[in-house]
């Protein structure tokens, strides 16, 4: 039997293999949690059935914990750990509260002095970065850039100067309608010489992971509208 | 067979079991592979005695890549794929070319245009960043605090106002023997409101993940001399 614990509990990526993305003792833990604090209830459900085709999904709880969770209601959650059973976080994809709103539920389980037990999963953050050849000793995830054009380039020019003056990899994410927007607007603001990394569908049958100069990606870019991205860019 | 590529192979951190950290497929991968670019040839021979006892050890070449490599000499571990022939990487601990000179030779495949492939495995910069309740959306690693006195404490003060400024999550890692005197100093240096997340021997058997505010830490920090040890600040 697992401890008593809230248990953090990766998904796939995208439409991956289970064995690509998930560590076999995953497996063990989940299939003994019966109290799920879940993103969205179907994409779960769905997910512990890829996990195991014998779990019963109607014998479990599930307690929704995403951008419409009032404040006062996050840590309902936790209600079942407080009672000495063990609580998984599944996010929509990959690893829960890692920009996801499982955040909010792990600080109030760590200022309650309950155990949390991260598990293994992929990060698209980290593969991303592993893949690009850029600094892995310094680097900062930023989420998403402003949507205002203004405002976006100038963002883009404050980040790119990190990475000259703290020599630190710059690492974004995008909804995938703006992924050839973000790619053009890097073209347009940083240097020529400033080299940016696409990492499309990672995990994924069509992962893409290309890092090149902003003059080479000048003079052709990849087609990216509708597959999840993340960006890099490094000197 | 796999496809010719410059693959990214994620190790277990500490003595965790290799079905923890490691998801299955990567095996397959590994069996397949005959030249690696790694940091240590007898840690590597051993991990990969661990995947699979039936991998012939002495049918591999192994070209060494850490910090005394000359820079001339990074690109050979990739005359194999140059031929069409698969290379992995392998580094000491967890994700190569995140925090070790695994992104030299990953720089020198990208820019030659070769696949790059990295396989899910841990993180523990990601582990710990998951279980410490803290800011997912916006988080720098910033690798190791300056030794001398001064430096640190001017490091930390910066690195603090970066978490109320930038509302980023700041992550370091420190050598074992420092680890007791890096929470001392975190908390002689920041606000005692300041939350301290200390992530030791992760994935590991005695693994310890807790986050309090300086002032809870202050009454009271555990023995930590020994553990590899991820540390986080955070509002």
């Amino acid at each position: 039997m697992i401890e008593p614990a809230l248990y953090l509990l990766p998904t796939t990526i995208g439409e991956s293999d289970m064995d690509r993305a998930i560590p076999r003792a995953n497996r063990d833990v989940m299939v003994q949690i019966k109290h799920f604090i879940v993103e969205n209830v179907r994409t779960a459900r769905r997910f512990l059935k890829r996990v195991d085709k014998s779990i019963d999904i109607d014998a479990l709880t599930f307690t929704e914990l995403n951008k419409h969770t009032a404040p006062e209601d996050i840590a309902a959650g936790l209600v079942p750990l407080r009672a000495g059973e063990p609580v998984g976080v599944i996010s929509e994809a990959g690893c829960p509260a890692i920009a996801d709103p499982g955040a909010d539920v792990v600080a109030i389980a760590q200022q309650a002095g309950l155990r949390v037990i991260p598990l293994v999963g992929p990060s698209s953050i980290v593969l991303s970065l592993m893949a690009s050849g850029f600094n892995g000793q310094s680097f900062a995830f930023n989420g998403y850039l402003p949507v205002e054009r203004d405002e976006r380039a100038k963002a883009i020019r404050r980040f790119e100067r990190k990475v000259y003056d703290e020599d630190q990899t710059q690492i974004f994410i995008e909804t995938p309608y703006r992924n050839n927007r973000i790619v053009d607007d890097f073209i347009a603001v940083c240097r020529p010489t400033t080299r940016l990394c696409v990492a499309a569908d990672i995990t994924g049958a069509d992962e893409y992971i290309k890092t090149k100069t902003m003059r080479q990606w000048k003079s052709g870019r990849t087609e990216l509208s509708k597959v999840p991205c993340i960006f890099l860019i490094y000197k």
